[in-house]
């Protein structure tokens, strides 16, 4: 049986609406034997918080077996000096390291949300903090680098800006902890045991899922759910191993075709 | 005899002390039969206002001899409609612009200065505002594209990063109407009626200054004020046709050597 990565905003569900027959594809993945992992990049709230709100939608769902990015970077910069511009809700998941506003050994950059906290984070003040962290020698790490993402009102700048405008003030380059980094993958997969070669990674993100799980060298799979727009398929030189509607589809593609 | 382009901060002044001699310096240039005209890549005060100051100083300069990046933007983007991210103090610079909040045609990036203006310039909401004006079709402009700039209490993150990151978000470029722009080179020497093989620049910037003026064939001089560092020279790979203490040995200068 194959070990699966599943994306959680956008193939289970989108702004908290379960995608029709997700919880049950979840379900049917697991007993027809395959080894299930859940790889999300969302910066906006902590694992604990995510895994409630997925039992929620009806997901049957452990809190070890999501991984969000928060907590990859808790593990990455363990016992350092962060000056973390992030939504504070992703907090709770940098245990072990000390959160603090001078003489950083790291600047940690998350993701923006819809709140009003994305401008106190992300004030001309705090970027010129980290600037000056960065000149005196702290590494910049992010937990993204994405440009924009869908909000109800249309797209929002995500701190992926904020993140490139640190990398050329500085003239630094940021390690990204979350999708599409290899770090981020090859985390998952240790966790439950697998091979690249033998694995999915089921998105609905053409960058950070598709193409990063490709150059990892696992298959993947393309929803046609949540950020999915056909034309970001067209304009990529790279093909999904498969595309499918939804993630409701997923269980019987896998039994015909693998 | 020679056309001569003056930067401004650094090599007239360092922050509103006339450096010693520089008062003469242009004086004698003038004397000597050289064309003369200022050129600053100043993103906080109107060309008025900073004539206004430098005549304060001793200089004897009239605003019409002074090439400002809000000027050249004013020339680039007329009758244009413009989302502008820039500090007040160059508003009046921007005559013939109509500077709006929505349906842009570009959207125009100033340069930072010490207030806590440039908070609320710089501030998610405006640069928000401005993605979405990119996604929709403006065109990015910038006066600079500067990373940091020195003041008295040490580096202060500028302008570039918030460039660099709409360029990143928006994936487009900026063009830079300030030095080391060709543009900005061109329109003070056409000024002046100068060919660049004929002309000087003179300033303290390695990066804007020298390196932007050759690019555009004109020969320079780095002064040993302002904003200089021998290490920046000695990192480049190309040189300045010379290096003088400062702008008051210039006209001996050019005397013995031109």
């Amino acid at each position: 049986m194959a070990a699966i990565l599943l994306d959680v905003d956008g193939v289970l569900h989108v702004s908290g609406s379960p995608i029709p027959g997700a919880p049950d594809a979840v379900k049917r993945l697991r007993a027809d034997g395959h080894r299930v992992r859940f790889v999300t990049n969302s910066t906006t709230m902590s694992r604990a918080e995510l895994g409630r709100q997925l039992r929620g939608m009806g997901f049957a769902i452990e809190d070890d077996e999501l991984q969000t990015t928060g907590g990859v970077a808790a593990r990455v910069l363990h016992g350092k000096r962060v000056l973390a511009l992030t939504m504070p809700g992703i907090l709770d998941d940098l245990e072990g390291l000390e959160v603090i506003g001078m003489n950083a050994d790291a600047v940690l950059v998350g993701g923006c949300d819809e709140s009003e906290e994305v401008g106190r984070v992300f004030s001309y003040l705090n970027l010129n903090r980290a600037f000056l962290e960065l000149q005196a020698g702290a590494e910049l790490y992010c937990l993204h680098k994405n440009r924009w993402w869908q909000t109800a009102d249309g797209p929002k700048l995500d701190a992926g800006a904020f993140v490139a405008g640190l990398e050329y003030a500085a003239n630094t380059e940021a390690t990204v902890l979350g999708k599409p980094s290899p770090e981020y993958f090859a985390a998952a997969l240790d966790a439950i045991d697998a091979d690249p070669e033998l694995a999915w990674m089921v998105g609905d993100d053409f960058e950070g899922d598709v193409i990063g799980a490709q150059r990892h060298g696992m298959r993947t799979v393309l929803v046609r759910t949540g950020k999915f727009r056909p034309d970001a398929v067209e304009e990529a030189g790279v093909q999904p191993d498969a595309i499918v509607s939804s993630i409701a589809q997923l269980p019987d593609w896998l039994e015909r075709n693998f």
